[in-house]
């Protein structure tokens, strides 16, 4: 778990600001739950090895000498929206669409990239099985990124009711078939001769292993498999849908065909994507739909998909290329304002005030620099902070009603009339003129 | 613990944005802490009660079946920044001016305006001693509140070490201070005689407690006791100092100097202030200087001082008294795009896509209308999501490229050139005219 300093936490922000606003113009609404919930609420649906990475959190009062426990932190944004579906469903819109944006907490082992406490963004769009549902969600997570200056990112979308229909094709037994795709999930990572011993290894035969993973490195062979049962070609047809309507948005061009994408979660039932980029080992996001979920807290089954991206592993790919914009690596003040007297306080936070007015970020450097000795020292402060500007009021200065202003990038120093410092520092940051902000 | 739904999280965020807003153009930097800390850390830290409120979590793997915890969730945001400080002293700027909006998680018994988890919106400065800090602390605190439209607030002002010296002059023994403290912060609530009996009960002389008392109710008596000693007036000329400089600012007019404030934790060392309101029991908001509390973390003293505002209750006041703008309160799209039927999907998702791009929030009715057999329901449907516009393109839209248009609010219906849609819309809602929005 890591404390994130102020560049961290300006770089996340930015990052959150991004999302929040493409998430907001595309109709999803914000939802915030709870970091604990009920115990109850989490175990079990996460599968044997989720279930030991849940944080459990003693309950109070007795809990403290019996160690029993009855709440847990959040794992992921999933299931805490299927419980409020189910818990709220009245005060909802038919169509509920939200995005989320919180921490979540995994038992985990730290390794590169892979943190105990870290922000999940998802969107879910509730109540409808539409193909246009999965084309909006893939057209919202395009644009985001390309709004944070991605170009190269791959949509992968695959569908598991394909696989279905493709491993029942190969001779894989049902009950055989979440083995399956657990192992052709690892194709990218180990290769096709490990899966197949892998596929062997876990019940199913060398026959079917072969036709099955044969179907991965031919696309005609895939498609014949799938074609034989009405469940497959059904699937592809939802496919087709979901693939032409991207054509129409910012995912154009971004949308890959991928066979072998499986995703390790048992929930999904139709449609699963799946974002990556080059220089990734692991996928920026993922999600898909799954219409059964909902249907485990409230017993009515309500149609779902949704879409996760890691914050993390964005923030590591950004920073790895420079692509946050320059506004938001600076993060110093506009103004260093200083105090040159005891005396001059109440007078440099007046220009203070009204520097911030004019919306400027301003810090005062609070000790006096009895009457300029120490204006070294808050000059080299100033460099430390990054500030662009630092402004001195002396008495000089309350005398001719004028502040001077001494720009830290170009070394210049001027001195200004009082009414005009801050359109005179604003132009010099190439901001516009600017009256009283709100 | 509470779900927030999307109304509450706008509220939230609104409130939130303005804090953050205001703190960044008073140079104040953000930090972010995790939300588990270890449970050392946070021991010991906040009295015996506090103690007891901690939420303690059990170690991942043996603690399963030991009962064994190692961290504990996150219980104010002070004592985080202290442990942040002494931690990554080298990487900080000489003062530290932060502020941090985070969570924060108390296993106390749930009541009316208290809740397991809630928000603290925190600053503190880092390094100073002078009372330039204190008063650009109260500054900043009043401009969030009257940005957020607070008339009518009052920052109460006071000084431990003013009550320190009062006590001694009463005769009240240094070892009793904190109890006599505890015990005159109940003033206000159960008033002066009750205060009386509960000093004497805490084993404070009858005398000692009238003259102590009598100091609250005359300013005067209150002033001699306190002049006694050079702690006194040496605390009094500090207060002084403080309160001259908030004239400069947006504070001026609302600080009042308020002997009976005490303020309940001890890690208090210099002034204290909170925030009242006169239509709330408690306080928005309160702080002070604690020179004391990093140097448990790292041994060197270094000087602080903070504030922290109350999410919650800036929000159960701010609905109260219906303080929101309408664009808050009003969290619709503005603009439900429909699809007329099946082959007109990929249309309507490119009309959404041009609107989007003109900076409209806009969603799209997922189900296609059966050529607008269904146009019913959308209409429906965008009533219970308060939509401003509903847009519709069939088929004859289509062939003379425009798109009908409603408005929800005066029932108007328009046919609008399809490159002029967007704009119709934003000056209907009273948004200037735009290009394409990044």
């Amino acid at each position: 778990m890591r404390d994130f300093l102020p560049g961290d936490v300006r770089r996340r922000q930015y990052v959150i600001d991004v999302v929040r606003r493409v998430y907001e113009r595309y109709g999803f609404e914000p939802l915030e739950t709870p970091a604990l919930e009920n115990i109850e609420t989490l175990t079990g649906k996460y599968g044997e090895e989720g279930n030991k990475l849940i944080y459990k959190v003693l309950r109070r009062g007795e809990g403290e000498s019996t160690g029993e426990t009855d709440l847990a932190l959040r794992y992921d944004l999933t299931v805490p929206l299927a419980r409020v579906v189910a818990e709220h469903r009245g005060k909802l819109p038919r169509f509920f669409k939200r995005y989320q944006i919180q921490p979540v907490w995994r038992a985990d082992r730290p390794a590169r990239g892979r943190f105990r406490e870290f922000y999940q963004c998802d969107v879910d769009a509730i109540g409808s099985t539409s193909p246009v549902v999965e084309a909006e969600m893939i057209a919202a997570v395009s644009e985001v990124l390309q709004t944070l200056g991605f170009r190269d990112f791959v949509v992968q979308l695959n569908h598991r009711e394909l696989l279905t229909a493709m491993l029942d094709a190969s001779g894989v037994p049902p009950a055989r078939h979440g083995d399956a795709l657990i192992a052709i999930d690892k194709l990218d990572k180990i290769g096709r001769d490990k899966v197949g011993d892998d596929l062997v290894a876990r019940g199913i035969d060398r026959t079917a292993a072969d036709v099955c993973l044969g179907a991965f490195e031919n696309v005609s062979a895939f498609d014949a498999l799938v074609s034989r049962s009405e469940r497959g070609t059904s699937a592809a047809a939802n496919l087709a849908a979901i693939t032409t309507l991207t054509e129409s948005g910012p995912a154009k061009g971004h949308v890959q065909f991928t066979p072998r994408l499986a995703r390790g979660l048992s929930y999904y039932t139709g449609a699963i994507m799946e974002i990556a980029v080059p220089d990734l080992a692991g996928s920026l996001g993922g999600g898909g739909r799954y219409d059964g979920l909902i249907g485990m807290f409230c017993g009515e089954q309500i149609p779902a998909c949704g879409f996760s991206l890691g914050l993390e592993r964005i923030l590591v790919v950004m920073t790895e290329r420079g692509m946050f914009p320059a506004d938001v690596e600076a993060s110093g003040p506009d103004v260093l304002v200083t105090i040159f007297d005891d005396d001059l306080a109440a007078e440099s936070l007046t220009l203070a005030g009204e520097l911030r007015s004019a919306g400027l970020r301003v810090e005062v450097y609070p000790e006096p620099l009895k009457g300029g000795k120490n204006l070294g020292k808050a000059f080299k402060y100033a460099d430390t902070r990054q500030a662009r500007f630092v402004a001195v009021v002396g008495q000089d200065e309350v005398k001719n009603a004028d502040v001077k202003i001494k720009n830290l990038r170009t070394g210049e120093q001027q001195t200004v009339a009082r009414g005009t410092v801050a359109d005179a520092i604003r132009a010099n940051l190439q901001l516009p003129a600017s009256g009283h902000q709100p």
